[in-house]
């Protein structure tokens, strides 16, 4: 059994019951609260080393009772990868990314959706639907699959034509709606009724969050508890940043964290879609929808986030940013720190080191903090945006003159 | 310091020093020798278990000498998921897959690289060079920028696209040629003497097979040191399945294995390409160069290989067979078992599952044995085959209507 008490509403506080289906409360999401004292009486950090190198190995502060109806394909412990070549492009001395480029379907949205569809493996569902900008239909399909499920995915014509593939690929009835994610959004609403399915749509169900804070309770392990000064997230939902922060409170308040000075969370986004930053540099805790979203950042084209208010109380809280990188530059950077190390970069971690150029420039962040991006997919899934077009090689090849 | 005391050439047992760059000796690979005396006087299963869930945990049995030289990204401990929904459908009950898609640039290629790319570090090497059918060139890339050199890549014309550009992404100087990997090959040669590259060809220089072999220690560790009755495994170079015979042999060495059983080997290709199937049916120890080479699973696309005879040795003393898959068979069992797994199958893992289908039918492997396929790379890369129109939905949607 887990050490789940209650659902918590995070607009007003309400207390709902955890042994049933929920989805928003007053059109808003739902944390999940656990025994802390308890899970600190049974967890331990040597415990936690000894287990295998996936998120299950925090089980004790995740919702899932029973290990048998896990949706698991091995996710987690993606690496924390010391990057000191471009660090000193950007002019940092202690930079590392968090490599979620080698979570199963190459991306970060493996962990939320293994915990939703376990979740809602225990409570009964047997199918399930999605409105997703990228990556997160393949995600759930994969792990739909995993359990035996059944998986319907909704996505905007646009959508990178990996993410289109892989759906069907993992079995699921998918669907291009003329649209951006939340008319997909609108599509699986009303389809609810009629088709029976659960929706595990970003923040609208509780448990994609449990699976993303997954992301922060890793990152506190590998530097050995001791959390970094700045940490940078790409934020489409929102879920992962929100998440993580929920993470280091829980460590914080079970006494695990070696300091109490916690991270300053920077929400990136695409300056083609931009409603958190633009929300926040006004000083606003709720964002305006974003018109005419646009960026090759797949995952970032999420123009209304139910989350925005979760999200900014978690940057204001963390004495954080949430900024954006303009397109041109985010692309520049995701393929630069990509030859640079040899990390696969994902357009929206671009926008992560747009952002940190900017601070950096700005004196925001100290050259010698200890600064974590978070790199959330694998670029080979954004064939649009790494497409290359190779010269043929004349042979016999002339190599006098060969590569000039 | 590593363990290595010399290489030894595969085909007629010469020694050569291990403190040098070496690659073929008459022709053929080298093995990389170790003092196992030693590593079993220093390595303990329990200082293995607890290190970092990558390949370097198996250090004493690897041979690179310094750690700062490594080539890293994290590879290594991919996950070893049991499959009941695809066990049943193919008539087996102990049924697991190695999912080596969760690796860095999503394949199998990165632990021989990063193995290869470290040692050429250490000995001095700046600028390296491959030819590929597929998913090395852009595994050689990322982890020669991980380390600051040069690299240049050689493929087929008709590569996958993901593949193309992915060499490029990681700052590849890549180029395609009018002709399958054995031309590529030609052009690396040719260009040697020119451009003074060190060329990390399959087998051509002596590390890859050192850091393919992890996927069989690993493997040994994930089943408690008690090795699984049949391997199946998707034979280009074959280097993968030669490491993995040479790791239990070196395990066995040393005490590890809880029984003196050794896995039978299974070697899979596709019918397009079977070199060493063709071989090995008809009793031959080398193999003629396979004509008009063509299958989808790119990383097959391998007409010859310099290790024919290290294969065909492996897979006759572990008592196993060489087979191949039917084209058609391969694609429809990759996109099955994805389905019914969640798991990212490649082509090339296809051709093990077709193999295994037909290995049951004729009872040639039980349906209690414990049988361990390897899925060798993510299905994301292989646009060209996933490749999926969806259809637009149409709204307002008609939901009685709706999928039928």
């Amino acid at each position: 059994m887990s050490f789940v008490t209650h659902l918590e509403s995070a607009i007003d506080g309400t207390h709902l019951p955890h042994d049933q289906l929920q989805t928003l409360h007053d059109g808003r999401p739902l944390w999940v609260r656990y025994d802390l004292d308890a899970v600190a009486g049974t967890m331990s950090k040597e415990k936690v080393a000894s287990r295998e190198p996936t998120m299950w190995r925090y089980e004790e502060l995740l919702p899932v009772d029973d290990a048998n109806k896990r949706a698991s394909l091995g996710e987690g412990m993606s690496p924390m990868l010391r990057c000191d070549r471009l660090g000193s492009a950007i002019g940092l001395h202690n930079l590392w990314v968090k490599d979620e480029s080698q979570l199963p379907t190459g991306s970060f949205k493996s962990r939320g959706l293994s915990m939703a569809v376990s979740r809602a493996n225990e409570l009964g569902v047997t199918r399930l639907a999605i409105p997703t900008a990228g990556n997160a239909g393949g995600a759930m399909a994969a792990y739909g699959a995993r359990v035996g499920m059944e998986s319907y995915v909704f996505m905007p014509t646009d959508t990178p034509i990996v993410n289109q593939a892989e759906a069907a690929w993992y079995g699921a009835t998918a669907y291009l709606v003329d649209g951006l994610i939340n008319d997909c959004g609108a599509v699986v609403r009303d389809g609810t009724p009629h088709m029976n399915w659960f929706d595990v749509s970003t923040l609208k169900e509780p448990y994609r969050i449990e699976g993303k804070k997954t992301m922060g309770l890793e990152l506190a392990e590998q530097f050995d508890w001791d959390l970094p000064d700045v940490i940078l997230y790409p934020t489409g939902g929102g879920t992962g940043l929100i998440g993580m922060w929920k993470a280091f409170a829980e460590l914080a308040e079970m006494g695990w964290l070696s300091s109490s000075n916690l991270p300053r969370m920077i929400s990136c986004q695409a300056a083609g879609c931009a409603p958190i930053s633009t929300a926040w540099e006004q000083g606003d805790r709720f964002a305006d929808p974003f018109p005419n979203a646009a960026t090759a950042a797949s995952g970032l084209r999420v123009p209304v986030a139910v989350g925005d208010f979760m999200i900014i109380d978690a940057v204001n809280e963390s004495g954080g940013q949430a900024r954006s990188a303009e397109e041109d530059e985010l692309l520049t950077w995701a393929q630069r720190a990509s030859a640079l190390e040899g990390i696969s970069f994902a357009p929206e971690a671009g926008a992560c080191l747009g952002v940190l150029e900017q601070l950096v420039a700005e004196g925001a962040i100290g050259r010698e903090e200890r600064v974590v991006v978070f790199n959330t997919g694998a670029a080979q899934k954004y064939i649009e945006v790494i497409s290359s077009r190779l010269p043929t090689l004349e042979t016999p090849v002339d190599w006098a003159s060969f590569g000039s």
